[in-house]
């Protein structure tokens, strides 16, 4: 399997074995996340925003406002980082000291840069639609010159990045395993609820099958572990 | 209700009606959020990482180890951002462009500072036990003072800090409510599954109450909005 290089920056310096350089983990925990966090600093104050984002092959592409400032400062060709984070479950130790998360998370480090390309914005645009909602774009109204030009999109090549994985039970202190205590994992998953239609829609509207399948997609998307 | 002060670096530039400074909304989103994103700068390159936080009156605690060199340097009394994001839904809008993100989210602006007092130390671990799963810590061995020297608690006050908030349907342009598309909102929350139990416990050993009120509680903790 295809790895990322891993650099002094990268590399983990705590529990290495959590860590992965694989692009195929990197862009499958990018892909299941919903939401980035995106790290620059401004003056001497980092800042961390959360936003949408997705990946196309071995770019991330960051969605938001062109009169953000933040992102507007990110987007300056300055070092930035992007990390996602999935929570898998919650893990419970027989010690205190040992309780901890299942989670799965990258971090991309790099400097980002503005896209102005027309093109390339709107097939961001139409990535982040299906992303939200597979299916969904042919049931939209396509973007405007005017909306386009409202949107920023910030690139960033997925050249410096790291996977980090937490799986399985809790690794408890080997004279602790005689203790009484429970212990074990709760598992963690994001559920889609029923699809509340927007109160300006005729009442009675069929909800159609794209907006239906949004729920079984999420059930399958958050597999347990 | 009681508002923190809105700084020039916490007020928002954009959608203000989606922001808010009352300490009670800020409070809840940190106290419902499972994991936060911490950002620092090292050098000239920010670093978001995930970790777990727990919250103790206007004091935000967030938990390391001793060895990590990231949370060593967000320690060093420089300038730090703790972001935490809920997803509340997904946001189908007639429009491609106002397809969105129902959210609640903080951001903390500040100096972080190590925590060396023993009992602190302690109280926030006892904290972070009983977030993870609440009556938990009774069943747990108590952390040694080797646990609690190898621990590292980072705090923040939370002086400078904002929430953002977006709730309800899209807000699509007035000529587009014209349209047949469907929209609405698909809520998503997070929720627990059945226990899984440490292979090297006994076969059979009873699940406790407080590890079975753990998938009721989630299911409390994500309201649907």
């Amino acid at each position: 399997m295809e790895e990322l290089k891993p650099t002094e920056r990268t590399r983990l310096k705590r529990l290495p074995q959590r860590g992965t350089f694989e692009r195929e983990s990197i862009y499958s925990i990018l892909d299941e996340a919903l939401v980035c966090h995106v790290g620059f600093a401004y003056w001497d104050q980092p800042y961390v925003i959360p936003t949408l984002h997705v990946r196309d092959g071995d770019r991330l592409f960051i969605h938001g406002s062109a009169a953000s400032r933040m992102l507007n400062t990110a987007a300056s060709e300055l070092p930035v980082c992007v990390t996602v984070t999935l929570i898998d479950g919650l893990v419970l130790a027989r010690s205190a000291f040992h309780h901890s998360v299942n989670y799965r998370s990258v971090m991309i480090l790099g400097n980002g840069g503005r896209v102005d390309h027309r093109e390339t914005k709107l097939g961001v645009l139409r990535a982040l639609v299906e992303k939200i909602a597979p299916g969904r774009w042919r049931h939209t109204r396509a973007p405007s010159d005017k909306e386009l030009a409202a949107t920023m999109v910030l690139q960033l090549p997925i050249t410096e990045a790291s996977a980090k994985v937490r799986t399985g039970p809790a690794m408890d202190d080997e004279e602790d395993y005689a203790l009484p205590h429970w212990a074990g994992v709760v598992p963690l998953r994001f559920v889609a609820g029923s699809p509340v239609i927007d109160p300006r829609m005729t009442p009675g509207a069929t909800t159609p099958e794209h907006v239906l399948a949004l729920a079984e997609s999420f059930a399958l998307r958050a597999g347990h572990r």
